[in-house]
């Protein structure tokens, strides 16, 4: 872009969204002037009207517009189980499978000491009191299996055990689906340690 | 994404970006709200700003906020070229050169009948109007050597010729710093035809 200073703010505002760089960013600036001011203003709304209305759920820690979150206030949720997710997506992954009735702490990230996500970051100190109000009887660590994911389920599981309680993982395994020549190894020999 | 109606409106809004879908959009929002709501608030008011105050310049169609733009309010540019780009960004490549001193014309896009684009969406009528003001004595075509470049640069040739102007069109050849073994086949031959 050249010679408007908007524009170039436009840009440079546009350059601090997750996985834009210049050339992307530019091009977005030009299409919403050039084709589409309606999504432009839009998008500033939206903007403006999330950034003011989201806040997190003084139980779970998920997003939500009111105090407490929609899952957290239901009555039919049996309180006696908690999985612990690392987002609202994962949170949505495990909902969609209609397998789980219990409840949710969503850690909105995982630990990540080299990008300085500690377990402050992470509410793990509100988990911990969560677990000790005596309705939870199971938490379910349901992170990632990424190496970010595995570290950080390991690090609540030894907390929990220091309380007194064994936390679950989810299983390990083959997925649904897939023939055995393509999975990897790793894959296939955990799902071989945890047979069933 | 689940449960706020603020933060469902954000992705779809940030889907409207192009070459955004629904995945990159949540990762978008989720960023936002969770890490950066500066930049949530920068981004809402340089869109609602840039919407409000960019405009086309009336002489050569680029982006501007006043009526008409920097280069072609410059006293020291030479009038009598005027060099046709697709996009501001193309302009600012040829600007780089710094081996260009004319005046521009910009398209603000390119011939396209399948996506609907005709001649009177990147203002040629405008442009022929333009050549015909007495200054202009050379018409440079700097659209790109895409299909679609192409194309435009032909259709704005012949309706040139036809008002007794022959334009000229930037040479095509092999690019500085490159070895003859890994250019296409295409440029070569044209290098070879347009030899001197």
């Amino acid at each position: 872009m050249s010679g408007t200073p908007a524009l170039d703010t436009l840009v440079q505002a546009l350059r601090r969204l997750p996985g834009v760089g210049v050339r992307s960013a530019t091009r977005m600036a030009f299409h919403l002037m050039q084709h589409d001011r309606a999504s432009a203003l839009l998008l500033s709304r939206a903007l403006a009207q999330a950034s003011e209305q989201v806040r997190h759920c003084e139980r779970c820690h998920t997003f939500t517009e009111a105090a407490v979150c929609a899952t957290c206030l239901d009555p039919r949720r049996d309180a006696s189980q908690l999985c612990v997710v690392e987002t609202p997506a994962d949170q949505s992954a495990v909902e969609r499978t209609g397998a789980y009735h219990g409840l949710y702490f969503v850690l909105m990230g995982r630990l990540s000491p080299l990008d300085g996500v500690g377990p402050r970051d992470i509410g793990l100190e509100k988990l911990f009191e969560r677990v000790g109000d005596g309705l939870v009887q199971e938490v379910i660590l349901a992170t990632n299996f990424t190496a970010e994911g595995e570290a950080t389920a390991h690090v609540i599981a030894q907390a929990l055990k220091g309380r007194g309680m064994v936390p679950t993982r989810l299983a390990r395994g083959v997925p649904a689906g897939s023939e055995l020549e393509y999975v990897d190894l790793g894959t296939i020999a955990h799902a071989l340690v945890d047979r069933r």
